[in-house]
């Protein structure tokens, strides 16, 4: 594993740190949101825009390009870099969390977990070994152990159960690694029980993985509870390593995470909103469908230099929307990946002043959530 | 008026030329394909995107503006332009095409035509003063003058009254101008009746407009019987001043028409195509969503320089158009774009070199259709 990282600033009052994640295609700098590319297309965006924001690693969605095109198609049209035309870092989950959120007729053992998927009803089985015979074959960068994913609410035994999974399942994972370049990262479950998460943090961080992700969150335990476990686990993870916090979210949990030392996010949450009509803001939440943008000549946040608030006002934002016209989707979905870009960019410049805390209270009582 | 049309070059052995459009606003190059704004955008791609590809001059759909956002709005917010983030030119048609194509319950007379709006059936009156107001107050620089314009088949009488409508109509468009920038061309009507065309050309030659429209084709009557109108109708036309075929059409039809001494072109089927996924190439149309094409790493045209043809493959083309991706409707819609402005750009070196017919066979020859 060739996976580095590099820590480079510390901040004062809290655990954020700024680093450096590298590999041999090349580095992106932490704190980092992550930029959701399910079916090898960030949904809306040419890679190149991506580029131009600055995004330095993106998702890819095992499960989804397992399923369509196929790994196998994906290996011999050149990876996924080339076949989405993107030539930074990619980092892929591991599919576990699709299985057990979209498939239908799961049925998990030891072993592995069985399946139908969600497009056409063909059955399938996931093992961890597949997981990572996958996603080496995309060609991803970073490449995550298969977990087991609990939604919530849960017993304490169904999350018991899928923490002593999850471990068995890592340390198959790493053994079935044959990719030199790159890394990988475990995942720690354990719901929202302060002692299973403990002891999965125990029992994965015991295992040589390049970074460690804190999974199982965002599955509708509600902001109280994943601040609570992010609070709790994150300090848990070793410092040395990037912490990786999975599905979250919306940019105020971000920057709570990251005063917490998380240092990686994805989410669905910028660019589904931004199709959805959502913009994310200086101040705070914006729903450009809404009449009172009818005439507004301002652009949708005065404080964003980004393409979109450029060159677009909310009114022509709306009638886009109302229109059901592409650019609707493409416009917003460019300024609020700007925005989660511009505010991990600032994050990190406030790390390296020392003064975290006085930003995220700034951009707090600025109105974002 | 201070449209400016300058011609620089005369071919050889066909009746084609190149020349230059300009006013206040700026200049572009002709032959010049006009890609298709219908509401204020061209679907499916940003507006530095149009400027990259070298278009000069876009078009909107003034009956499509008129109900939604509406044109006062439009102009309270600063006019299209603004609007839509455009700095070049414009040319909006007069609405009459939408009106006869797309509304319900039209009534035509010689002052006006009732109609119903095609999204809410709320009752609207055009007449050629309000077609002329409507597109002063969107700003546009190319505006037309209100015609009638009929589908094929239909019966002499009928044609015949749209001519002398669409005469009537001309003169009072050309009263009711307010605006001193760009110009405002008139359509020829006529259908696909020879002695109607020629008195359509005369009628409405003989009022100063800026530029003159063929229009009324691309109306049902098929690809031999548009290029005999064209044939017939082009030469027709005062040489001095640009000419437009409205709505045609193919790479082939584009070539036929310069070859007859057209200037101007716009047409749906390069975006709309796009979004059916098909892309004109140079040996040809291409159906990207067959199975033929989920294993094929080549670009969509070899030929092609586009940002598509650079960066994706015919298999993730493919791959993205079954997902439904939006990014399979951008990328082929920026193809295909750039196609036609390449096409038209070479077109209009052949001019200057004074062997459009060898550039015009080497197409066909290749597979341009």
């Amino acid at each position: 594993m060739t996976l580095r990282f590099t820590i480079e600033a510390q901040d004062g009052g809290t655990a954020a740190r700024a680093g450096v994640v590298a590999d041999e295609r090349g580095s992106f700098r932490t704190p980092a949101f992550m930029p959701v590319g399910t079916a090898a297309t960030v949904k809306g965006v040419w890679p190149g825009q991506l580029r131009e924001m600055g995004y330095g690693c993106i998702l890819g969605n095992t499960y989804h390009l397992y399923l369509r095109p196929g790994h196998e198609r994906v290996r011999s049209l050149g990876g996924l870099h080339r076949f989405m035309g993107w030539d930074r870092l990619i980092l892929t989950d591991s599919g576990g969390f699709q299985v057990f959120s979209m498939s239908a007729l799961r049925k998990v053992t030891d072993e592995s977990v069985s399946f139908r998927s969600h497009i056409d009803g063909s059955a399938h089985v996931l093992t961890p070994e597949l997981a990572v015979e996958v996603q080496e074959a995309l060609g991803a960068d970073l490449r995550m152990a298969l977990d087991e994913c609990v939604a919530y609410p849960a017993e304490r035994k169904e999350v018991e159960d899928a923490v002593r999974r999850t471990t068995l399942w890592a340390a198959r994972s790493l053994a079935a690694r044959r990719m030199p370049e790159g890394g990988m990262l475990g995942i720690v479950q354990g719901g929202m029980f302060a002692e299973l998460r403990r002891r999965s943090v125990e029992e994965i961080c015991a295992l040589p993985f390049d970074g460690y992700a804190i999974g199982g969150v965002s599955v509708g335990e509600g902001k109280e509870l994943q601040r609570e476990t992010v609070d709790r686990t994150a300090p848990l993870l070793p410092a040395s390593k990037p912490r990786y916090l999975m599905g979250v979210g919306t940019p105020g949990d971000l920057l709570f995470a990251v005063s917490r030392g998380v240092d990686l996010f994805d989410c669905v949450l910028p660019t589904r909103n931004a199709r959805n009509g959502m913009m994310f803001t200086s101040a705070g939440p914006m729903t450009v469908k809404q009449a009172r943008y009818r005439d507004d000549p301002l652009p949708p946040d005065e404080r964003c230099a980004c393409p979109t608030c450029r060159a677009f006002s909310r009114a022509y934002l709306r009638h886009l929307y109302v229109q059901g016209e592409m650019l609707a989707s493409m416009a917003m979905t460019v300024h609020n990946l700007s925005f989660y870009a511009r505010l991990m960019e600032r994050a990190r410049e406030s790390i390296f002043r020392g003064n975290f805390t006085d930003f995220m209270k700034e951009s707090l009582d600025s109105g974002i959530e």
